[in-house]
């Protein structure tokens, strides 16, 4: 106890995402005094994001209000605020009508989805990374089906009825999938005057093969279970134009309502506010320990780092790398409060996965490739057990096997006016 | 059989709330074309909606697709779409861009909030129909915390957690005593700066009681319930002007950040575009057996009809009355193309019944009055048994036990930007 100073040093960290939260916790009834700024009130399982937009879930399941997960470290304040600049030589961030003081900085803001270039293309294809995001893809989907009903023009209706994906990695498939699912199974009846089980689902992607990540025998078992499903699979296809008429991919033009973004990423701008190297998509290049260069006191971790000391290439941007990060910034300031120094980080690379739809996946466990319904079942039992809050966990569970037993999905609501997206395209 | 023409007749039904959706499902596979018209795809069980609004249900809980609801029924369609006036001497209504034609009508649109000719109060202090509202007033309320905890002024302080509910029926009572739980309760650890226990929950009421609907032991009953939840019950006061800084009750000014509407309804316009004469609130003026003078293939059922036949007032506009005048107005469509006459209609009153807290309610049996755990153990059968949807059922049962054993709301989310909303008032 000798070497705690009687006034406790504070701590700030910014993004209360998979990395931020680890290390809140890991510093709770610590001897710090810990802020967690966040521009959202909630800590989002984004995992699972694709199933608020296919309708499976609500947004409830896979949020939990922040303060409610930390309210049990009296050491810990939570503030509903947006960074907009970080003053390293100073030690101070802004929240626009504010000054914070830090003595140490954990900067966990993450990404969001970047259209290298094309901004314009925003509203016309959302990106899935927040809870808004997710809910306006829903209401688009469920949208568009409504149209396609009323709408009695062939080349509208057909319109309507495909759904282009852009992008092959896990969101995409895991889109493609839940989007081909709903179409066939739980929308089947609904309608008078379509049969959603036509619908045409396409995932363009750029590389030679879906989720690129995975080793290749994963990904040419991914391709065939979209397949399976009725997914058309365009590989080694970049998107040219996007328009609200559809998608031009250089030597054709595939006319669809709804497209989706899930082509690429671009980390939180506040990164670059630190007058530090960042890489050419804004994330920070840190040291080994994940401190920043010059200021030990700032730590950078998850979807905003760029840490290459391991592989030679940048860690992914998956929420284990994020949440180990995020407990080896919490060690690190502790230490260094103790007068000891920052530690190198290594990333212990459980494996990764991917869902595609009802006993439908790939499992990377390293030293053992899974498809299809074992694949499933780890990625089942994986994401129910990291679910945060046990509330979330049984409710999660229970819509699951209503849903896979039912073939129905609960929570199709369309929320807002929709005149809007009813009308003909112009 | 050779009573059943050719052509079938077309039934259309608009809106479906309570009253709509029994009148299809009682229209389902009958020898009739149904379509059901309604401005949202979801079917809402508006009695919980407060829970929405106090963040303890999400809102899949509580609405169903109406497609999936009337999907089994394959004469009966679903149509997203909003009315904009019905021609009743051309038996046809437009939605727009399109006339739709019928035999039979049953009109179900129900009521919005009225503000008294005030229509500018509504952005000050939104009301609860839909589950927009719902969502809005949650998000106002759980960013009123976050700005108290934020503000150093203690009068803006003091502002933000004092919430004003302006009416005293089962809505108002309702919304009091679910926010006076939740800062009691719910949020009590979540803050460091303020003490959400200490918010100031204020009940303001025109008559000289509150549930003016209910006998009067029951009345005073809930009164003295919402005082042991430390909810404000002010009788007798009327709102003479509406500020973002508070509320002006003549002569008092309450300062408040959150008001929340609960004082009035006005029926849906639809029913003035039909030329027959409407009450001043808006509601049709049907005949006995719910059709409209002159013309009996139109029938008005639920909050939009005036039916003053039974007991000299209008029957009030709940959801008994609803679902039983629904039912009724199917079977006289069905007696009518039989060839017989529509049948005049009698509302069965089993009671009725408000909640206001844990353990906390007031039921009028009728034959008993109930009031605290007996009522409030009534009052919860009866909504999960009438709950639309097995899930549903299920879902809100395990939140309802979640909620109740740990004194913890799961659906504290903050959706869309916050800025505006955590800034001072100006």
């Amino acid at each position: 106890m000798e070497n705690t100073p009687v006034r406790k040093p504070q701590v700030i960290i910014v993004g209360a995402g998979f990395g931020g939260l680890e290390a809140a916790k890991k510093l709770g009834n610590e001897p710090v005094r810990v802020t967690v700024l966040d521009r959202t009130n909630h800590h989002l399982f984004q995992p699972l994001l694709y199933q608020i937009a296919t309708a499976a879930l609500s947004p409830a399941d896979i949020a939990a209000p922040v303060r409610g997960i930390l309210s049990k470290f009296s050491n810990i304040e939570v503030l509903l605020a947006e960074v907009k600049s970080i003053n390293v030589a100073a030690k101070t961030l802004s929240i626009g009508d504010q000054e914070i003081a830090y003595d140490y900085l954990i900067l966990a803001t993450g990404s969001r989805h970047s259209y290298f270039g094309h901004d314009e293309w925003e509203k016309l294809a959302p990106g899935l990374k927040s809870l808004e995001d997710a809910v306006e893809i829903r209401r688009r989907l469920l949208l568009a089906f409504e149209y396609a009903e009323k709408v009695t023009d062939p080349a509208a209706k057909a319109a309507a009825m495909t759904f282009v994906i852009i992008g092959g990695g896990p969101t995409g498939v895991e889109m493609a999938g839940a989007i081909a699912e709903i179409a066939r199974y739980t929308l089947a009846k609904d309608f008078r005057h379509i049969d959603p089980s036509n619908a045409r689902v396409v995932l363009v992607e750029g590389d030679q093969r879906v989720l690129s990540g995975f080793p290749e025998d994963l990904s040419a078992s991914a391709m065939k279970q979209l397949k399976d499903l009725g997914v058309e699979v365009r590989t080694g296809i970049h998107a040219k134009n996007l328009t609200e008429a559809g998608l031009d991919v250089g030597d054709e033009f595939i006319p669809c309502r709804v497209k989706i973004w899930a082509a690429g990423n671009a980390a939180s701008f506040v990164g670059k506010t630190m007058g530090v190297p960042v890489d050419k998509v804004g994330r920070v290049i840190v040291n080994e320990d994940l401190t920043i260069p010059g200021h030990p006191e700032v730590q950078v971790i998850g979807d905003l780092a760029n840490f290459t000391h391991q592989t030679g290439k940048p860690l992914p941007g998956v929420s284990p790398v994020a949440m180990q990060q995020g407990r080896h910034a919490a060690h690190n300031i502790l230490a260094m409060i103790d007068g000891r120094k920052p530690q190198r980080f290594r990333y212990w690379d459980k494996g990764s996965m991917a869902t595609i739809g009802r006993n439908k996946a790939v499992a990377d466990l390293n030293f053992l490739h899974l498809s299809g319904l074992p694949a499933w079942i780890v990625w089942l039992f994986i994401h129910v057990i990291f679910l945060v809050g046990f509330r979330n966990r049984v409710a999660v569970l229970m819509q699951w096997a209503w849903a896979y037993f039912t073939f129905n999905k609960g929570a199709r609501l369309i929320t807002r006016n929709f005149q809007a997206e009813t009308r003909p395209l112009t």
